[in-house]
């Protein structure tokens, strides 16, 4: 048998990201076969082509295009600037090719609802690069909340938080550009909305306020340049269950490097997060004797699955790259028509988006909006 | 020298507390002269004799109006019922009394009106049993941030929760009736609020939303009852400097049981603080050297005012109970004429109840009010 | 009823730390009597009669012999230097008075001795200021040990560090003199011992190993002098079940304010504690679910007692200080006849003593000691 | 320019693991050589081909002995059972390849030291696969330590600890055979001692106990064998430097998944590490000032190399598998001639190993063993 066809577009970061994906996937996972890493593209042939030999591939290319018509290649993995995002996922999946695509989804909302309209009718495979979802951690909270381990979930609280716009003496550079987007809100907040699908369900309505913590950031000429977005957000919100909620995002968040917390709170426990502990999970269960309650700290092992086909002993932990691997399977497996792949597909996707939206509709607004 | 006269009114665990404070104070704080314990007043006079004995009181009395006769008293701590505060603490500042009165201040923004204008009226010291912000390791925060170690703050999440109403198997009691409030935005919002005031400043305006995670609440008699009041509530704000943030409260939260979270970001570094783990603040500084930027757990110790009062030694830890400790030094404080005694006063007390009636008043209509 | 008469001798921090103790324990607990706080004594006259009145104490007097002598006095609490605790405690037993003596129990083995004998000769109470075995968590995890929650015990790691003692360029003094004692393992050895003694069993059999981290300290007149004794110590033992360990200490810990960690390992789980969160303890049990075990964290609460007579919540932490006033209540326990009164006497006071000195006998010979 | 020719002896766990490193070095380095995944054997033929196939090597071979007389093969990676390696290792360097050969370095002292001698012969790279001195946040450490950052170390402890044999009730299987070795100490012994042989130096002498926990074991015929060998052990030290330390391992510790925690003392500050945290490393500093000083948590960045080479942005997190792809990167240089690569050459193997056998005889005697 011969594995899927692969092109990749881009070899930047998550190009490379993808690119380790690929290339470990049938070694990690046993029941897969070894994809076929046909070729790359990027923005001149060069550089294609030398990240092709170091990433083995078979040959690389300055034109994208080139992917999608090459009859070889199965399934296109997009990881170039989020501009081209919708035109590339497009082109591939009118060509039938699989598409797997780097979030965000696309830079305007009716760009991603064409996007998700292609998909359908494509039949194809189409998904977005919401790692995050596949940490062995996350997919044992999934089963815990559905299993009611926690009982009815009411509440929640979702926090992510880096420091990259934390320094207010950096130079303004194009992060800052209200073309760039929204600024915190489309950095982050579909990654803990992403997580708020798989373990709960549909956000319905929210009020949210954005804030600009340095009105002005220095030019590199020694002048000062007004801020166009806004490194902090924050929404209250409401979900299709009744449940109530908060999201905070914050680029300028001093000390946060890559937290993503999450807090679920239901009728007989409750589940704690934070992606920078991504090995360690918690929970409170009132199925535990009085004196014995407590948060517990679960240590990733092989009883969380896909964690065993890493690695066969509890406690080692796996790494942010490896999410990825584990995305990669779980594509392969849609490619192969399982419909219950645990990927976020186009239309999730698009729903995530509309969330966004809305939030940014109601910070403008100071007024509730339903999603 | 004579200390101050003292009666204490209430001996339930709030009372008690008081007690452990005025019997202990001159023992931690070599500077103030032993209180006299002169008279404790409860519902009735033999349960007032018995607490008196036991806390070391002169006498006991079943009518709380005779300590606000007593010449001997100076001070009267009002550890009564919430109904009581605001008759009480008028009628002790009105006899020339100073007051110590535990929180809410009162039932209504009136009674709690009234009694900010009688205290400045009486010139006596009036405070309210904000605790929490005696902590050493809240002070030293404080310090920290006022001497910039942060910077500029601009962005702020406070959170509140216990678990105490997360049972939803617990029969219907007089905490969830509207008559007792809006629920978890008085329970506890006050208390993150409070350190608000003393680390950062006044909120100027918010939009709030309340849930309900049990609509109803089993009877004794084996029925159901409408539950009429919020376990949850949550609130964006904005601060008088600019600053925006987000306070949530939670008394259904299972696994939270005495959880007053902070984070604190500023231009320059960040602060955090949980006060289930009461004797440490993490500080993250861009003072330190790259490479070597990371949270700092300071752990309570003498250099961490007034904990040295207590204990010589770094890292031994204080108890909740002891912040009542520093809060009656500082009332004594106020008393001896120390304008700047670490207190929450009514008139700040007042501002605090203002914000928490300007949430109640959002989440009814949807929008933002200003405070 | 009359509450015990008590005479307090030493008034620095251990005395005052009592004085708290006595004045608190019939606040907290309802069902003993208040003490009666009838004299303290001091090196002076002076000093005696300030603290008698900031402590509460009816008089004061620079000779302890008077406090022996005085038959309104009941109970004595010794908070005097080292060299003192065997004259006195052995005056007191005589005169008939119970003892409260802090630790170490003397300088020398056959003081300890001569006390141990003379306490069980006088019938009275004679315990040990061992505090730490007094935290409700430990008093938890002893209750949860007996029960068999860890099944058998068959290992136990025991730590106890601080720093005050890590600076090189601090001059020499005291501590540092032979005559003082061992160093770290007089300093600190008893307390793991403690807990050892409560949770576990006796120790049979130890090889140790003593280490001096700076060979010389500076003087304050510029030049060196050599230190005398060993700022670390380390030994292996076995317990009298047969259990291995490993007990380890330090005074010259960078970072280690109030460390004692624990760590109690079982044939069906295990506890940990740290001192530093003296109001955590975790455990790990498998008697939790596969894919749901863990270490899990409780919070101090009611549920462990005393805990609950202190503070009705849970969550909201004792301090160290609140220790000596459990301790003190066990004491009044014990006076009163109880038979099995949490405290560690003078009879398993010398138990641990042994023990240390068979530590340092290891130390010096290099062999395994038996106990 | 071509890339290395591997040849993989072993397809189980850490066949795997080599495997991934292989196909993932080219792809993170980029200044590296794309290998050649020339052939890999296995038992039989079939398994053989199998992983090759999966794993993307070339060819499957059952007689590992093709592997070395493969001329298109360069270096030969041992991950075969323990008793094995010693012959491999010593034919492969014999035929001129280079070595990475799996831990524990071989089952004798006398085949470790001959698998040192052939070793030093062939000048060939030979190094064992001690990954967890890989680790960005272990490589910080030794900087840091280095650069004297905490001073000068004069103490140190080790814990390694699993609980893989901690349930009693696990029926009696091969690693409890005394032909399987020591028990615990050779199980995890090597690990921690690659790290404190990477951060500080050399042991020079020991003291050390081990311990039986469960004395028989249940077999599958309803019977009960008894246990040939210990899964607890634990030493007192010496270094070459007159530091004191302490080592213990655990294999039946319940609870502990994958921790190795190190705490290491020196004259200005401290530094922790546990593995189960892989991503953190804690660091103390007197160089903090005053009020400030504290434990600061690193989380991994980028600012510790090789960190970047598999994620530009801090905080997101490192798995264990990753380390054998940085052990990989430095095998490559270790070939490529580099003098200084970052491994444990057969040499510091070695040294290891006596340290390991000095422990065992200590034990045996109840004496210290100088090493």
């Amino acid at each position: 048998m011969m594995g899927v066809g692969v092109g990749l577009i881009g070899s930047g970061y998550m190009g490379k990201c993808h690119a380790l994906a690929w290339t470990s996937v049938a070694t990690v996972f046993p029941d897969v076969e070894r994809p076929r890493l046909v070729a790359l593209a990027d923005a001149t042939p060069e550089l294609a082509q030398q990240h092709a030999q170091a990433f083995g591939f078979g040959r690389g290319t300055g034109d994208w295009r080139d992917l999608v018509a090459n009859p070889a290649i199965d399934v296109i993995s997009i990881a170039a600037p989020n501009q081209f995002h919708a035109e590339m996922a497009v082109a591939a999946l009118e060509e039938g090719k699989h598409v797997w695509c780097e979030k965000p989804m696309a830079t305007s909302l009716e760009d991603a609802t064409r996007m998700r309209d292609v998909a359908k009718q494509s039949g194809r495979a189409a998904i977005l690069g919401y790692n995050y979802i596949q940490n062995p951690m996350i997919r044992h909270a999934r089963r815990l909340i559905a299993e009611g381990k926690i009982g009815t979930v009411n509440h929640l609280r979702l926090e992510m938080d880096e420091d990259f716009m934390a320094n207010p003496g950096e130079p303004f550079y194009w992060k800052s550009e209200r073309a760039s987007g929204y600024g915190a809100l489309d950095d982050f907040a579909v990654h803990p909305l992403s997580l708020l699908a798989v373990l709960h369900g549909r956000v319905t309505a929210v009020v949210a306020d954005m804030a600009r913590p340095y009105p002005e950031r220095p030019t590199t000429d020694g002048g000062f340049r007004p801020v166009e977005n806004d490194d902090i957000a924050q929404a209250l919100f409401r979900t299709e269950t009744g449940a109530s909620g908060v999201l905070m995002v914050n680029r300028a968040a001093w000390g946060r490097k890559g937290r993503i917390a999450l807090q679920v709170f239901g009728s007989n426990g409750s589940i704690l997060f934070d992606q920078e502990r991504m090995n360690e999970l918690q929970i409170y269960s009132t199925d535990d004797a009085a004196g014995l309650q407590g948060y517990r700290t679960l240590l990733a092992a092989p009883s969380h699955p896909p964690y065993r086909q890493f690695i066969p002993a509890p406690g080692h932990g796996l790494g942010f790259n490896e999410l990825k691997v584990i995305e990669c399977y779980e594509l392969l497996q849609a490619i192969s028509g399982k419909r219950d792949a645990h990927v976020i597909d186009f239309e999730r996707g698009l729903e995530i988006e509309r969330v966004v939206h809305a939030m940014a509709q109601s910070a403008e607004g100071g007024v509730w909006v339903k999603v």
